[in-house]
């Protein structure tokens, strides 16, 4: 089952269709929900109401949408949105933008509390249209039916999969609206959209090869690109790279067919609820600890991510003997790894994420408080296992 | 701009589905349109006819569709469907069966000749809702907002490319109903494929790495499955890698913002219309040509294929002068491919394909009749190019 039908219009000036575009969707009062000053700094909000305007749309304004939005803004939102009768969520920003906005599209046209939909409570049934001007290539929730909000009580961080109601209608993906991302957040995005794909990559299910395939070429695409965009914030081209891949690594496309991972994602998700880190780099201190715990219990992805992305050959362990090398070919896939996020000043522990004594216990015990006995696919981690992943990521390094 | 909307149901028993689903998307009279006799012999019709019926789907049928299919039959079809007040086109098979069924769709909106759409006169402004239960992996018209039609009346075989109203609502894919193809008309739907990701492939739009990533991707996967496919027509897995590359091959992520070729399909359309050869086998016969003479004349891309998808490495052409590497990796890139395809039985020349003595006048002056003084992107080919490529597909051989 595939299905991505959300309409992605992509480059130069494209914000300037945003107004026709929603009206084509059936927007007559929207609320723009945004994040924080830049938006309006660079001008782009004015431009956004403009365009709105000129197509006949009225609108409200819910702004100040914080990294790891919460549900209180939600409730403000759902709120604004019965009182002024809005017909159409459009998103100005990143993930963090973009799920606020899916939160209220569900929660307006539901009678109950929307946080029964991220408690599993229940599914969403309907919701208020969903257009997406992107800011931020990162999240992936330009292009996916998934929003991910925080409980400020009790910091509970879900997230929530639908098939279709959330799925943006459509995403107006300007690569020069990137340009101005400080270095740090655009390595955050670019280290959170690879692993939503490595969630994805990593997994059991047999004879997917061309899905595989379709994982490895968005990976080494921004291991290409990363660097260009790094070293020059206003190179189109690779901008553009990685904005698409941002939407290929979570529209579906990398997971077609297969059963996927997502341990990582949710490690991390308690890293952020607990001490507020930056999504991205939450996930770069717990991948290459989860990655090394691997090549002990699930070798056979590991191994194949080193040789395919990572490119390890044969030469690269030679002199070891044969039974050792498919471990040293993976554990050098993951050190390659976490040399590329070094290099964009990303953490690859959770001490270098500043945080020298992390309240293990605290963390696991919420992680399975929220996600139940087992977490992950690809190998089902108990509190076990996932405490000792933890205390490896806390100073896991490439020399060890 | 990427918009690929088309819901896909992949799996077995998914035709089950048919009823329900056109139910979705407003059916309430359909018409099936179908080949020969095979959907009738394994039963399939019948299960579509039932799960019609049990949502409540009146239907009429056209059936006898044919390869390289006319305009005759689509005069037919829109007459039928005018009369029995059909308001869905349901294509049961191929490529040909679809591009049928989307003709249609178009015709019975129109006034006028619906042959006026591909001949390039009007354009698309309303259709038939379409879907399809997919049974021939080849020409990724499940996906596509695409058709191609010959007129019987002078052999032109045109193609017609919508942004949307052609693209099917929804395809049911289950890869068992591909056991039973026989080899060689797999075959020439996996090179069908390849060439539908080679076309956009060969490019001169720069900073596209990532599309550049995704078409080398579907390629590698075709190239790992297919041998699996013709060794064991019942593997499930590799029919369905096979099943879902050729829809990848053209819903358009290979060809995301980039110029696209097209020159191959254009001169093996002559080919087929004149001759009457199958498609796939007609594309394998002129490719290995093409890619040969772009060896002398646009190196970049064949070059890269050659060493990115068939694997060509420094060793492969150790000795040579440096200068002349490239063009001696790119060369053995080329025929590792054609070496691939002969492996599947394919002609790799004209001659191969029962054609000893073709007209090649009047195939390049077809050819520009048709497609006008220039054919093709990668490199814009004139008659005399046309001329020596058609020359070259003639004997073309390994061995030179």
């Amino acid at each position: 089952m595939f299905h991505s039908p959300t309409e992605f219009i992509f480059g130069r000036d494209t914000e300037q269709q945003v107004g026709q575009t929603a009206k084509r969707y059936g927007a007559h009062r929207a609320m723009i929900v945004y994040g924080g000053g830049s938006v309006k700094r660079s001008g782009l909000l004015t431009r956004v109401e403009t365009a709105l305007k000129a197509s006949g749309i009225e609108h409200v304004e819910l702004g100040g949408i914080t990294p790891n939005p919460t549900d209180t803004r939600v409730y403000e939102g759902i709120d604004l949105a019965r009182k002024e009768q809005v017909d159409f969520m459009l998103a100005v920003g990143g993930g963090s933008v973009i799920d606020t906005a899916k939160a209220i599209a569900a929660g307006v046209k539901y009678d109950g509390d929307f946080w029964d939909f991220f408690c599993g409570k229940r599914t969403v049934e309907d919701a208020l249209p969903i257009g997406v001007v992107l800011t931020i290539p990162a999240a992936g929730s330009e292009g996916s039916g998934n929003a991910v909000i925080t409980k400020t009580d009790g910091l509970h961080k879900l997230s929530l999969r639908t098939p279709m109601w959330l799925r943006p209608k459509f995403a107006i993906m300007n690569p020069e609206l990137t340009f101005t991302l400080p270095p740090y957040q655009t390595a955050c995005g670019i280290a959170d959209m690879m692993v939503h794909v490595m969630e994805r990559y990593f997994s059991n299910t047999k004879g997917c090869e061309l899905t595989d395939r379709m994982c490895e070429a968005v990976l080494m695409a921004i291991i290409d690109e990363a660097p260009k965009v790094m070293h020059n914030p206003q190179d189109y081209e690779a901008r553009a790279n990685i904005m698409w891949a941002g939407t290929l690594a979570h529209n579906g496309i990398c997971g077609t067919g297969r059963e996927e991972d997502w341990a990582s994602h949710f490690m991390e998700h308690e890293l952020s609820a607990v001490y507020g880190v930056t999504h991205g780099a939450g996930l770069t201190a717990i991948v290459p600890a989860w990655m090394t715990w691997m090549c002990r219990h699930n070798i056979n992805k590991v191994e194949q991510f080193a040789r395919r992305v990572m490119g390890v050959t044969p030469n690269d362990v030679e002199g070891a003997a044969p039974g050792a090398k498919p471990r040293l070919v993976a554990l050098e896939g993951v050190r390659r790894l976490a040399r590329f996020w070094q290099s964009m000043d990303l953490p690859t522990n959770i001490t270098q994420l500043g945080i020298p004594k992390p309240d293990i216990d605290l963390l696991v015990d919420k992680l399975h408080e929220n996600k139940g006995e087992f977490v992950g696919n690809y190998v089902k981690l108990d509190r076990e296992m996932t405490r000792e992943i933890y205390v490896m990521a806390r100073d896991y390094s490439i020399d060890d």
